[in-house]
């Protein structure tokens, strides 16, 4: 257990005097009339949703000293929340309308203090139930690309980006990834799970010795290659969209704990991987061709607006020797490490540790087919990731997946 | 100017006082019948060389806050020589004998105090003087792979290796590392000189744009590639070699405060690239063909003797995921990076600040071909790095060039 694990945790009673405590969050609500909901899932953090008489409201985030999972005390620093405060803090600067608005960070009692997004929906329950919100994928990929440039090299004279990198270290979490994307799944492991009806497209891909050591390759990138500070979980249930404003492509990006110095095409590719799992539910329950085809394009609309936003940041960039031919060529390396840890993305989610609601709440005979569609495009992604040259191809190789496997 | 400015510096006649009031130095020497030289050049670092009647020796070397060069004051923190105890400290369990012995290091005053070597020469005045000293290339290769296990992934548990990476943040020495190796040379510069019999080279080089190109992406992989702690400035002047013991490889590595996370090509490489130096003053001087044919093999030595102790400790590599096709695909990696950084290494050499005796003592004919030899073979290093596949291939470029150009 951390040495932390004396702080005082917050409770529904407790919010309110915590508010007043603080004079920056006091200006916000009015304590007195305020009412609070815990609505955190209790593993990993509280969630405290504030909302006072006259509708001002505000969100608390208090992270917990533990995680308790598949039945075992798995006991985490909460020092987790001052990553997630860098990774707002940066966000303030980069790309302020695409994060909750953040009113500060208690580094004693670990609470981020920000905007209350409870009117707001995440993305993959929107996905989930068949929604099209035009835009989002495009305003994730300039997302990815304003953080990237902001904190890397690009945009920063080159000591601050060296010390700004030391400074967002982040082991504990990045451990995670480490072992349930990249390891556990490749493995016989105790974290595993998944329907019996797929054992066998499961045991191919962990005999897979190039697909296993094309994953190690991109395992050494992740833990070595200090590109930018990267949101390092940025999965559909890490965005939260609005229903109301579904054609501006509004959306904000949450629970950026994980974020560290590593490839810019991590969080590309989380966002591909994670584009594939809504398809193949989409393709399992026969959603009308008009989400479908919207889904099939996803990839595209991510990659082409993070382009885009680079190409529009690169003229202000820090390094002359950061020539346009530079940025072309630096470009075509992320695109080809998203292609890989898109792969990677999507296999632990079928694999591992963490499943998605995407898959889970599918009837079985739909479960186990959209899970083989998944396995077989990642693993062709994580193996074909240099010879994919675009990102119509992606999507186009789980089409023709679901048709060798048709029903 | 630093805040630092202030600590006390060192003389002859302070040395005996200083090393009585540290225990752990005042054990080692009598300071009672100390003699002290001081044999630093005074630019960066006072070295003080200390011994006692009984022959016991001892060196104390403390850092300047500036650097005086070029006619300009150069502030630069003394906390540099916390990254040169750094190196020394894990050179201490990775690979002992190829480093000083080391005493300890003092924070308050940036003193370091060392094993004497006075008794050893620096390698590139053995180089320069025509000597043939066997083993040490491959003994520099050994040094590479062993301060590399020990100190990345492949050694360390992978938090141990996130938080020593941060910790070992080099920001202010980087910075002259990204200037002067791979950003002046390439632009009309202040720093820059070099003999006006060249200048029609120099020209050339910086006017090719893809050379220009492949140096940014070389030097962004240097900002950002984290594989290991490396040294940072491995030239034949950081490496100390015995005469009476020539054919055994005798070397120790000296002045490691440009050490940091980075590729570990970029210690290869700046061997090679002084393997060139060395290699295009015996063409100059028409040293015996014994010799030339000894300094064309060091790529070769340096490569295969880093490849050898490598694949030796890969067995007991902390990651299982790292597996043997890993490793070689790796080396492949680390090998074409070593070839276009050993031609930046050579040629800031030529072109910007910090010259080398290997060079710059040759009679002025002898000095514009050598140069003119060096810069035209690193160029071809840099251009072709991804196709040059073996050692051998590297000097044989240089004989070649060295042919073109024939006096």
């Amino acid at each position: 257990m951390s040495s932390h694990a004396s702080y005082e945790v917050l409770t529904v009673a407790t919010v309110p005097t915590y508010i007043r405590s603080r004079p920056a969050l006091a200006r916000l609500v009015d304590t007195a009339t305020l009412s609070v909901r815990e609505v955190g899932d209790g593993n990993l953090n509280l969630v405290f949703v504030c909302r006072d008489a006259k509708g001002r409201g505000l969100c608390l985030k208090q992270a917990l000293p533990y995680v308790r999972i598949v039945g075992e005390s798995w006991p985490l620093t909460p020092a987790r929340s001052a990553a997630e405060a860098r990774s707002l803090d940066a966000a303030l600067s980069a790309c302020p309308e695409l994060v909750p608005g953040f009113h500060g960070f208690d580094p004693k009692r670990f609470v981020i203090a920000m905007e209350n997004l409870s009117e707001w929906t995440v993305w993959r329950a929107a996905l989930n139930a068949g929604e099209i919100h035009r835009g989002v994928a495009g305003t994730m990929g300039e997302y990815v690309a304003r953080m990237c440039f902001a904190t890397s090299l690009f945009g920063l004279q080159p000591e601050a980006a060296h010390l700004r990198a030391a400074e967002a270290v982040n082991p504990e979490l990045c451990r995670i990834t480490e072992d349930v994307v990249f390891t556990e799944p490749y493995l016989e492991h105790e974290h595993n799970s998944y329907a019996s009806g797929i054992a066998s497209e499961v045991e191919r891909l962990q005999r897979d010795e190039r697909l296993v050591a094309e994953v190690g390759a991109l395992k050494y990138r992740f833990m070595t290659d200090g590109q930018a500070l990267i949101h390092g979980d940025l999965h559909t249930g890490s965005i939260m969209v609005r229903r109301e404003e579904a054609d501006r492509g509004s959306a904000k990006v949450i629970d950026g704990e994980f974020c560290f110095y590593g490839p810019v095409g991590f969080d590309l590719g989380a966002l591909a991987g994670n584009y594939l799992l809504a398809y193949a539910r989409g393709l399992a329950l026969r959603r009308p061709a008009g989400f479908l085809s919207w889904v099939e394009g996803l990839p595209r609309e991510t990659w082409d607006a993070f382009c885009a936003a680079l190409r529009a940041l690169w003229p202000s960039r820090a390094e002359r020797f950061l020539s346009d031919g530079f940025l072309e060529s630096w470009l075509e390396g992320v695109w080809h490490d998203a292609v890989g840890y898109a792969g990677c993305k999507a296999i632990r989610r079928i694999i591992g540790l963490a499943k998605v609601s995407d898959i889970q709440t599918l009837p079985p005979e739909e479960h186990r087919w959209a899970a083989a569609v998944v396995l077989r495009t990642a693993s062709r992604w994580i193996a074909e990731r240099n010879a994919i040259g675009t990102p119509d191809g992606l999507l186009a190789i789980a089409r023709e997946t679901a048709m060798d496997l048709e029903r």
